[in-house]
């Protein structure tokens, strides 16, 4: 498939993870790619300030290449973007470290353009348990609260690090559907970082999403995945829960030093060196299987999702229809009729 | 003038400077009194973290009052507020405090609703110098970056509290026409923070707008200033202008303790007392005249106008009218096509 074809003959392109370390490169690449949206973590360890420092490196990005990329605020954006040939970045937090211990943070941060928040990184947060703590009491009192507010102003609840009780709750307790942005199953591949059979399928079931992960730990063969082998299993996992609720969510790590996979382990919570998913042998970023490199390799797996037998209405879907529905049900503050802003978001989509 | 006539029939009312202790009963106030948009203070000497706190507050109001007013972030908000019955509550710093040292927050305020920034509040700051200062030097190096870059995110400067080389040289250095929220003309009563016939008229040719506060200490007489003294001070001003350059910024500071015009005047910038505009003998609020008690009170000051003169256009645009055209073009980013959000904003006005 040609990326450069106009937009209108295919639909959008959205991968709903990605942590790159930001240049004019790796934007270049999202063009060639033609990938229309990306949601992007600004955040793992950091506090509100040091949060809103990212942004501040951000929107100097957007104003230094404002014909790559803009920021992303509303679903309307991704037609935007298409519109004039550009890349839309959405903002998201991996932790809930930037609202520190104050629930009015939620609202601010979404002011702020943030749109997913994970509920924990790996570890117990104030809200819930990670994937890696032995004990999942699920959602604190503070967690269920803050569920709540996220879902009255638009901000996604993430659980991609988070254990499967707490992922359960989230479900249950969440009034708006809920997103897994970036893992794997469980049954193809058996990591702390994948979802289990019971978790993907109250997913699907509650109208959540789950975008398939492109990094090589959550992958069956790592480094070695075939492209065959990963269709395959969206197909199975299409069969478990509808290939209504399945996108991307790459989860690429591009050009990052040492340093940044340290932080986004290590962080302050332990003066220990924590391997994460790595190990003392290959503690750094592992090598990305050879059909998905970059930005550019998207329509090698529109290709390997053909020859799996999809065809092309649940391509389009899986490579970005179903994030772009899911992005316009899920921003939009619940009182939409509280400002020009929330209200005119249905007029640009 | 019934205030309860329909909107359609008159002109939008809106007040560009007030800071009451908010209630319940103030915001009934606002709609008794058919005001359709307020520009309140939530900064004096607050760094970001404190003024996001402040944020914080407001969106409970927003939230437990949303049947009498809404967060204005965009001009077409009047609009809004108008159809529903509400007030647009928008957002200004009387002080640059909530920047800091880092321009990058310029940006970052505006996404969270700040829509007017004082370059200084009676003291020099980083920026500029303020009208309690016995040396002007103007514009510092800082101070010209960030009203660039004010301009390009739409974020009003606002003088009311600088000094006259310092407001010339804003005048001068923005690429947009700023405004003098809430002073009156010197000519009328040469008070500190009233302003010179050389800064009116400068203002006026860059097509600024200039405020008329009813704060008792800068009205001529004080409190004991007449309805009829201060209109005729607007027609003189009017002559001077321009009446297209004029509206009200009242500095109504409703019900609020002693302790709140200390933290205005003293901050944290000084272990003595110092009184402001008030003295030893007369520390606190003022008396308001009779005439202009609360937001109920615009009336008179419609009625005191047409006694003067004034026809219903000029009338229209003094009690609203003109704000809404500058809050139109003052608050969208320069590159509006790089968002929804700004983009939308021509749809909903």
């Amino acid at each position: 498939m040609n990326p450069a074809r106009p937009f209108a003959v295919r639909g959008p392109r959205v991968d709903c993870m990605q942590y790159g370390n930001w240049s004019e490169k790796i934007f270049r690449q999202m063009r060639d790619g033609g990938v229309d949206a990306v949601h992007v973590t600004i955040a793992y360890h950091e506090n509100f300030r040091e949060m809103v420092a990212n942004i501040e490196a951000w929107n100097l990005l957007f104003e230094r290449f404002s014909d790559l990329i803009l920021h992303g605020k509303w679903s309307g954006d991704i037609a935007l973007a298409r519109q004039t040939g550009r890349t839309a970045i959405f903002f998201g937090f991996q932790n809930p470290s930037p609202i520190e211990d104050d629930i009015g943070l939620v609202e601010v941060v979404h002011a702020l353009g943030a749109r997913f928040m994970q509920l924990t990184y790996n570890n117990q947060s104030l809200l819930a348990t990670g994937c890696y703590e032995q004990h999942d009491t699920g959602l604190t009192r503070m967690g269920k609260q803050v569920v709540r507010e996220m879902n009255r102003v638009g901000l996604v609840v993430d659980m991609s690090h988070s254990s499967d009780r707490s992922t359960l709750e989230a479900i249950e307790h969440s009034q708006r559907p809920i997103a897994i942005t970036h893992a794997n199953p469980a049954f193809w591949h058996p990591a702390l970082r994948n979802k289990s059979d019971q978790v993907l399928k109250a997913l699907g079931q509650s109208g959540g999403m789950f975008g398939f992960s492109l990094y090589p730990h959550h992958l069956h063969g790592k480094s070695a995945c075939t492209l065959q082998s990963f269709c395959e299993m969206v197909a199975r996992t299409a069969d478990l829960v509808g290939v209504e609720h399945l996108g991307l969510g790459s989860d690429l790590c591009q050009d990052q030093p040492y340093s940044v996979v340290e932080w986004m382990r290590v962080g302050r919570w332990t003066k220990e060196v924590d391997y994460g998913e790595g190990s003392a042998a290959n503690p750094g970023f592992p090598d990305q299987p050879e059909w998905f490199r970059d930005n550019r390799d998207f329509v090698n797996i529109e290709a390997g999702l053909a020859a799996t037998g999809f065809g092309p209405a649940d391509i389009a879907a899986l490579m970005g229809g179903n994030w772009l529905r899911f992005f316009e049900a899920g921003f939009v503050p619940e009182d939409a009729r509280n400002s020009t802003t929330a209200r005119t978001v249905d007029i640009a989509i």
